[in-house]
């Protein structure tokens, strides 16, 4: 048993987890962090830090290859898979030392091993103590004050073709490539699947993409998605909306995949799988506990995300609100400061920035247009195309084909939404961000002096654009 | 003589000035606009958007020069500096383009031609009546109710070494070079000096820069001149601080330019005359009204930038302020929604975003710690460095050596500045624009979302440093 009771044990070191305990450090509070594989979690191994560092590989690639249009005249390239992925391991490796060098900056204890919540025992009235299980087989217990649950969530994979981890891969497994396929199909054109669609198409990859939504990036907008959609066909990926697959269209022979699509046998090298993830909630011992999830095995918590034991808590992927990092870490912080009574902000999910790091990158925020109206929503958007702004011109003068939308409630002039696709939005998104967490107008985004020429002055023109007053569209 | 009297007339079809022009059509004003060269100004065909348009080239052959890094490897590549100057001038006739047909859609009435302002006569009791002298020695008065001068600027050349467009540029000449020279002289290391240093360098171009004052970017903080001018060393350009020329260290001979320095004769190919620019106001027919200026010449105004003519209002780089097209926008629309009783919010230039547009990038708003200090300000700064984002590392992993900075007044918290170099920062400085417009608190910053990852998570860091409560710092 752990010497000295914790004052909070955090079953997690990814993102919500490692940033959950550096602010309750930051409050005196005495923290261990039980973490079963690397500290930094999917986002820095598996996720958002590998995979930006390949699309900033593919930019690269784009980059030289469109160079004669800049004036800069190329004789030949070729891509070096090795030092790519090299590079990405080094970028990897370097946050990974960051955030072991916070954990002991902020003196936090890591317990490199599997945590389990145990049930009420003669140690402990209440369920919460936690049993960390390490490499070796032994196993400590760690008593504690609060627990908070920020385990995370898995690729999930299909039921009639499971991950072999060869041809049929995970985002986990595609990442570790060592060389690229000729060819690829991806099974989900969400954010993930379209992520790598982006970049291994620039990688000269044959890519092809099969969403069973009526359009891919289900959860943007129409319009977004079609030109995502036109940009990204416009590069070589082929894509098959509306399209459902089932067990008898696909087969597995001679290190190939083939699907069968409208009467067509079409083969690939490798398959991904990225239709969605699942919580890592099934082994942390939650039925010792009150607490409560939903079907599909997500945490259920309040606003405060307090489990329905209320010493737990749970933030990140396992809560399957928005499974992104910044969205993770602000749980995470909402945890900490409601169980040391710092009288924290809930989360206001309708305000969260979300991104696409594709070529062209999209971002969002609150509801679309299609959204906004199926909740009755008396909504109207308006709309600035990148093309009318200069720092866009020089960017790239023959693709200004962007644009940025904010949805607004005519009831009550309230922003319900903002919308965005085109350079650099991944960026301009958390400006929006702000005037939405000051629950600012439009026309303070359009009276807003902004630097002449940045891209931003689209958010600028589209303030105006709702006041009836935009100058340059 | 035209034959309805205008609401308005304006001197300057520059950024300013046409921009003021559609603000006061949208207020359903008759309004002309003279223009003796083109429409867009020195903006449009001799400032931010050429300089931009090239710095994109630049930009663009330092990421193929640095490619193998990413993982893509060339053979060889040369720069074809026509095709970067065609595609340079394609931009900006493209966006000329804009700027005529928004005249049109705005109904506009341009006048190509000389505008000069008349004193009292019998046509008009007060000062105003507008003057344009055409090109074919016509002419031809327009009566207004109101005037605005909006004239802008020209480079100001060394008394002792006037441009002969040859040897001795202004920044206008240079634009046109049909070619690189090997070596260039920059006399006055600002923001224009420096934009051209960046980009001259990057093509391959000797460049040294001379500057009289105690460092480079003298409106920016010592740390962040000192940080520029160790990037653009690193790549080559060599720097001369402190250092005031005379006329006798000057010699031009043979299609070169020799400057004697620390007992040493430098020859170069060509000099850029770089030292500040000065107001178009000195054949505007000024001496006709009542209208005062500076020792400068610049035009006073008051805070609704009215002269001592109070029909004659005057924006952009003749008043002699921050001297950046977004400020002139900003004065002109401040100007046409006083005179149409709009009550406008004065310009507060200490909430104006200023940008170097250099690799690295630099912006800042408000004063700097020096500035601050220089005021009397009980004035503390804090830091976050762009190696402690993840995106940062993500984009060049061998360098984040870019910072931002905030200047805090500690004796009522109020922001008085932000201070940063590194990547995007002219675009991140529209976030911090738009906090300074709303009032908004480095708390305020400090809490809001900010997408992960993405370079503007530096503000967060920054916002939650001031409270003693950053993440990853």
């Amino acid at each position: 048993m752990a010497e000295e009771k914790y004052d909070l044990v955090i079953l997690g070191g990814g993102t919500a987890g490692y940033v959950s305990a550096i602010r309750a450090s930051q409050l005196g509070k005495k923290v261990a962090l039980v973490e079963k594989s690397l500290l930094g979690g999917t986002c820095l191994h598996k996720g958002c830090i590998p995979t930006k560092a390949l699309l900033k590989s593919a930019e690269v690639s784009r980059t030289v290859s469109n160079a004669k249009d800049y004036g800069v005249d190329i004789d030949a390239f070729k891509l070096n898979f090795s030092r790519i992925q090299e590079r990405k391991n080094d970028i990897v490796n370097q946050m990974y030392s960051g955030v072991s060098h916070l954990m002991e900056h902020n003196k936090i204890d890591v317990y490199n091993g599997i945590g389990r919540i145990l049930g009420p025992s003669i140690f402990s009235p209440q369920s919460g103590t936690i049993s960390v299980e390490f490499e070796n087989g032994e196993s400590e217990l760690i008593p504690n004050n609060n627990v908070l649950i920020a385990t995370g969530s898995r690729p999930m994979s299909l039921p009639f073709l499971p991950f072999d981890h060869e041809i049929v891969l995970s985002s986990d497994d595609i990442l570790k490539l060592e060389q690229l396929p000729n060819s690829l199909v991806i099974i989900g054109g969400g954010v993930i699947g379209l992520e790598f669609a982006s970049l291994l198409t620039d990688f000269g990859v044959e890519v092809t993409v099969i969403e069973a939504s009526s359009h891919i990036l289900p959860t943007e907008s129409k319009s977004i998605a079609t030109q995502l959609k036109k940009e990204l066909t416009n590069r070589g990926t082929i894509f098959y909306e509306n399209t459902q697959l089932s067990e008898d269209q696909i087969a597995i022979e001679n290190e190939k995949i083939t699907i069968e699509l409208n009467e067509e046998q079409l083969e690939f090298d490798k398959a991904l799988v990225s239709i969605g993830r699942k919580p890592n909630t099934d082994d942390i011992g939650l039925n010792n506990t009150k607490i409560k999830c939903t079907p599909s095995n997500h945490i259920i918590v309040n606003e405060y995300q307090q489990t329905e034991d209320k010493h737990i808590y749970a933030a990140g992927d396992c809560i399957g609100q928005l499974q992104l990092a910044h969205v993770g870490t602000k749980e995470g912080i909402n945890a900490i400061e409601h169980m040391f009574d710092q009288s924290p902000i809930p989360v206001d999910y309708m305000k969260m920035p979300k991104c696409v790091y594709t070529h062209p990158e999209v971002a969002s925020i609150g509801v679309n247009q299609e959204q906004a109206k199926a909740e009755n929503k008396n909504a109207k958007s308006y709309k600035v195309p990148f093309k009318a702004i200069g720092k866009a011109v020089i960017e790239n003068i023959t693709n200004q084909n962007g644009f940025c939308e904010v949805v607004i409630d005519q009831d009550n002039e309230e922003i319900l939404g903002f919308n965005m696709i085109g350079p650099h939005v991944t960026e301009l998104i958390n400006e929006v961000s702000l005037l939405q967490f000051m629950n600012g107008s439009s026309l303070e985004l359009g009276l807003t002096t902004h630097a002449h020429p940045s891209l931003s002055e689209v958010l600028m023109e589209l303030g105006l654009k709702v006041e009836g007053r935009a100058i340059h569209v």
